[in-house]
């Protein structure tokens, strides 16, 4: 039987991706940088097999659901891309089965919600890549493979690594250059903690697919950001390098904010922060001020849920000070750590958050976890697909 | 009896000012431009006396409550420099009464609470300018007192004329070039109506004064924004003088947008919009798109109130908008138009606000007003000070 299952992990950007310049390709206006999250708690699965047997035509599931697989479509191309690496292998060395020729069922699963507001296709596409690249027994290193990932789904071409990750933009118009490079591996720096507070929100924001083409089309201040992201690569990959977190959380922050600036000189504007993710904000500007140091970072993607990065050493400090103000029911506080929550500093001023801090629920849920490793190949035995090539757990 | 009451409008800027290069001379960034709001409804009145046989040093009551008027201080350098202008004027011609040398008693009254997050200090510092313009009898005109009021709130040089009016940022050091200038009168284009929603707020905001100095200092943006600022005065004038509304309302909005970005982009972050701030746009945003064209308007000043600028013909349109989803206790509603309510347009699209609409009172009051002119010399019967020279009305 010729199968693969591989998980791969969820990363959060500390310099963000935001624009493209080729919506196609997948080319970004702006490289990124971010940190690859345990896939011990949070991770896409997947599994791909190629059997001569099957009924023609390729199928995958997502979560148990089927979802079409169009032509040309983001999944579609990936497939094909990677089929057409197979194939050159396979022209090499006419030993090897013609897996580039029969179809494939793929089963996929994500064990967070995909409500959570995660960047759940980021790891989802990089767990697909890397178990077709798998199944495949392609050559190409991560990097190459990030190529293809990249067109799934821009940010996943991140997933394919541990650790802190750049995304270079590159300058080709191919985007033979636009692919995902490890600035440094999880066993670097390893202290690197993340609380993530799933923000409960009464709408649903602009999809991030078509904000980010609203903003390279209408923003007056992109141009300025653009001109910035280069020397803040440059300055956190070092801050990354000599384990500056005060440095790193900086960056991270203005990075944020500035990614959010530009959505707000969108026209019309583009809205992702609520009230409750402005409170954690300054719950964090408080505690970093009354800790008389920098001990933890927040950092928003296209949604209202805050990413709080900080050192293990400090990380308690941060769970005590977001349970304090923003009270989530028992049962959504996931914590591996089982780490103590502590009081808030003394000189903390609690009336930056409004009096009586937030209603329960206001964020919904707590996820502690750390920096973590790249895509893992599975045994068999945790194969999502049953023998019939059709997917274990359904929706 | 030497005296004088003059009342002086609010002012809501299109174009913002946000940024000083001279903190002491209040010497803006860039150049911003206002329109002038109807006195009618909202003012501040400022009565100014002379008196040889007052006790010595001025005194300030500010709506019935005495205010200290420090030396060096905003008040007290507005008052010596108008003093210093009278005193050229009795050196020239000794028949005049020293005026100059005498104390002054001087009593200013919003008609509006301070609570409600309007501007007062515009209208207040134009009010007590104009008066005491009045009462030395001074030969300059409204742009030339304009560089005092300047000194004394930024804003408040605008509120010296009615219409559209344009505070030119200038070069020199002095200040001397840093003044307000009518661009159309009130007249021109009198069918400019506002609507202005008082937004609820838990918490007290950063102030502007010390938030945009943050703003200066620290963000990355700010420099591009204020690149743009000079085509959009250019613009905005031209879209005044061709009564262009649709041009008008667009610079209106982005730069209304642009402003609060740079806020974000400060760091650490300044947030003036909240949940309902941005709700109001999105309300407004798809009042104009099932409109089929753009009219109204939303301007956000530094905090979460919104002024929604429209022709007359479409007011009812936004006030039938705003109501519905933003309901106000009656008692919290000003409209001396006795606008008639319209329904949304077929077209609209409610789940742009959410489920439901807002609770009462999210929006806590509604005032319908216009265009109007400029500081009114009122008549004696207006006078806020009684015979002693105490304020008539007491907080």
């Amino acid at each position: 039987m010729y199968e693969a299952t591989v998980s791969a992990p969820v990363n959060i950007a500390c310099i963000k991706y935001w624009g493209k310049r080729d919506t196609k390709l997948i080319l970004p206006t702006n490289s990124s940088l971010s940190v690859t999250l345990d896939q011990d708690h949070l991770r896409s699965t997947t599994t791909s097999r190629a059997d001569e047997s099957f009924e023609k035509g390729d199928r995958l599931w997502l979560n148990g659901k089927e979802e079409t697989i169009k032509q040309g479509g983001r999944l579609g191309v990936c497939i094909s891309e990677l089929r057409g690496w197979r194939k050159i292998e396979e022209d090499k060395d006419s030993s090897l089965p013609k897996l580039s020729q029969w179809p494939l069922r793929i089963a996929s699963y994500n064990n967070f919600p995909t409500a959570a507001g995660l960047a759940s296709s980021a790891s989802g596409l990089a767990a697909l890549v890397a178990s077709l690249a798998k199944l495949f027994q392609l050559p190409q290193n991560a990097s190459q493979l990030s190529i293809i990932a990249r067109q799934g789904s821009g940010s996943a071409c991140r997933s394919l690594f541990g650790g802190y990750v750049a995304w270079r933009e590159g300058t080709e118009k191919d985007g033979s250059d636009s692919l995902a490079e490890q600035i440094e591996s999880e066993t670097h720096w390893p202290e690197i903690h993340a609380l993530i507070c799933v923000v409960s929100d009464a709408k649903k924001g602009t999809s991030s697919t078509s904000g980010m083409q609203r903003t390279v089309e209408t923003s007056t201040l992109l141009k300025e950001r653009l001109n910035l992201v280069p020397s803040r690569m440059n300055d956190i990959s070092q801050a990354i390098r000599s384990k500056n977190f005060e440095k790193f959380a900086i960056l991270t922050m203005k990075d944020s904010n500035s990614f959010h600036s530009v959505c707000l000189d969108t026209f019309p504007p583009i809205f992702y922060l609520n009230d409750v993710s402005k409170s954690i904000i300054q719950v964090i500007e408080e505690l970093n001020r009354s800790s008389g140091k920098i001990i933890a970072a927040y950092t928003f993607d296209a949604g209202p849920n805050a990413v709080i990065y900080s050192l293990q050493e400090n990380i308690g400090k941060v769970i005590g000070a977001i349970k304090k103000f923003f009270p989530t029911e028992e049962d959504n506080q996931v914590d591996p750590f089982n780490t103590k929550p502590e009081e808030l500093p003394v000189d903390f001023n609690e009336n930056v958050v409004r009096q009586g801090g937030w209603e329960k629920g206001a964020v919904k849920s707590l996820i502690h976890t750390k920096v973590g490793d790249g895509p893992r190949t599975l045994s068999k035995e945790e194969s999502l697909l049953n023998d019939q090539g059709e997917p274990k757990v359904l929706a």
